[in-house]
């Protein structure tokens, strides 16, 4: 087959597995959406005996509930025979990075749902509807603990913000084929908020809770992106037996696995994305130039290991300007089709 | 008219405004739902300067954006003709409160949307994805400010919990006719997550957020429960324009109140609700039975005034057992219902 058969060939199933055009999917995407059920519920979560409630009102000792992880879910009408996809947010940021984008349009949530797929959002634990162990800035403030054992907070700045999500070179500069709708970067900032990580213990239960939700389902693949990034393989370390596919968005990969341990994470199919531009805004706080390189060599290793694992890196392929934020980008619902085009070949029939 | 024509009468128009039985509204809950739209969005915000950012990564000055809320909402594919309703939680909890009932059953997020009503949920300023500001704690860290500066962080314990609920008299005792589905109670305490409204200026920014997004709606009705039971009215307090009925569940009411407020308030139609027991679960930290009668005295005030406002103490119309979570008690869609037939009669026609 000559190459240029092998292209209009590649381009004719492009246009069946991966569906629409930018105009079908923004027309689609008014139609009225049924489905089969929603809610919300938690996984995990573990008692706390505390000596007295942290702050205030003041009264007797007792226990509270840390560690649990908010998730809320759409199961779509036709859905069930596909694989059900977890999704959990990044740095300083909520379940609301899935939702409706800065600019007004469909989240990935919403889009995986139309296109079958049963979607679950994931507060990270000790974040937003999650909630956090208060306990040890009340001892802060009662004088029964020193400042110094207060968790160090992240929370990024504007400025911070556009130059680590790769918004433009410098604050307040954009790239020119920038696909961020960097008009609405007030909307992004807004989602924004503060970063309790730190007090979490080791491991981070949000990896526990992933696998044990994953179990539960009989089945799902998770989804992370950037500080989450990693989390669906800490996840699959801790107990692969639930988890069918994993996709890490925008992440460093680590370079000290075992082989054991890239052995097991082998077994199950991994897709990887990174976005444009990823050396020309200098960030003191991260190099993505650097992370695309890890990931590169940990995809690398799984396969050395029989493993399916894939890169997508975007400007490779041809798709240019993505950002971190790239689920939110003005692309966002054609990378969307390349992961369900993904899902479909190596999850589905696997 | 005699008394038993008028009972009779009354049950009639009772059996079709409210519609359902406890058998339907089950049955109707398990069939596929169509919504027009959903999505999220935030109100509000504020610019806020930082010398440095809070908490790590230090990097160099600049702005974080503060007092944002969360909006999450569904918009049924009938529905447009109805008054959109915004739901608001109260302490120490996120919107999971009004989602999924802590053992599986539908919410009232849900409920009124499949009853062709546009539901939001608001999640508090300074709760859940709403994000809080957190430069006074990083402040206090960092050596900055004193650890009394510290925000005094409301964080309930079980103990605390189960009497301030009004779940039965003394900790791990439930009331034989209690509604809340006690079997499930830790599910419960997964939801309760800490409150730092104490970061909040003044006025709240969740009462200007409240106010702004019923102008945006081009009116609603903003619906409040025990710390945010009373927001409905302090956001018409602050501009009551979009504001087209208030519905206070279980909580204080002012007795403080100025009579050109009360003649503001008496514009809007209002509906308040206080489940059972208020007397019967003692707790130092609250009284229910003084709250009933702060609202009962409201409720007077308004009437007087000329406003339509009506008391719903439920054990007094024969409704009996219901706690603080009345929403979800087992008898919360039968609840839902007297509210949906309050909006039809007092907002819709109004």
């Amino acid at each position: 087959m000559n190459r240029c058969i092998r292209i209009a060939l590649c381009a004719a199933i492009g246009a069946s597995a991966f569906g629409s055009t930018h105009a079908q999917r923004q027309n689609d995407s008014q139609k009225p959406l049924t489905i089969a059920s929603q809610g919300s519920f938690f996984v995990g979560g573990e008692l706390k005996k505390v000596e007295a409630p942290p702050g205030a009102p003041p009264t007797a000792a007792g226990e509270i509930t840390v560690n649990q992880m908010y998730v809320q879910y759409q199961i779509p009408q036709v859905g069930r025979r596909h694989v059900p996809v977890v999704m959990v947010h990044g740095c300083c940021l909520s379940s609301k990075t899935w939702e409706t984008t800065p600019d007004g349009r469909m989240g990935w949530d919403e889009y995986f749902v139309r296109k079958d797929r049963s979607v679950y959002l994931a507060d990270q634990v000790s974040r937003a509807r999650s909630g956090f162990d208060p306990t040890s800035i009340a001892a802060v403030k009662s004088g029964a603990a020193a400042p110094s054992t207060l968790p160090s907070i992240i929370s990024a700045t504007h400025e911070i913000g556009w130059i680590v999500f790769r918004f433009g070179p410098t604050f307040g500069t954009a790239f020119p084929d920038g696909q961020f709708p960097i008009e609405s970067v007030a909307e992004l900032y807004k989602q924004m908020i503060p970063d309790l990580n730190a007090l979490l213990p080791t491991p981070n239960p949000t990896w526990t809770n992933m696998a044990a939700l994953a179990k539960q389902l009989n089945g799902a693949v998770l989804m992370g992106h950037s500080e989450s990034g990693f989390f669906p393989e800490q996840a699959a370390l801790i107990d692969p037996s639930g988890i069918r596919g994993m996709i890490s968005i925008e992440q460093p990969c680590p370079a000290d696995l075992t082989a054991a341990q890239i052995a097991s994470l082998a077994k199950i199919p991994t897709l990887m994305m990174f976005g444009d531009h990823l050396g020309d805004a200098q960030s003191p706080l991260v190099s993505w130039q650097n992370a695309l390189e890890t990931c590169d060599a940990f995809v690398a290793k799984v396969k050395a290991a029989g493993g399916d694992a894939e890169m997508m890196h975007l400007p490779k392929m041809g798709i240019k300007g993505n950002s971190h934020m790239l689920m939110q980008d003005k692309n966002s619902l054609q990378l969307a089709d390349l992961i369900i085009g993904w899902l479909d070949k190596h999850v589905e029939r696997s």
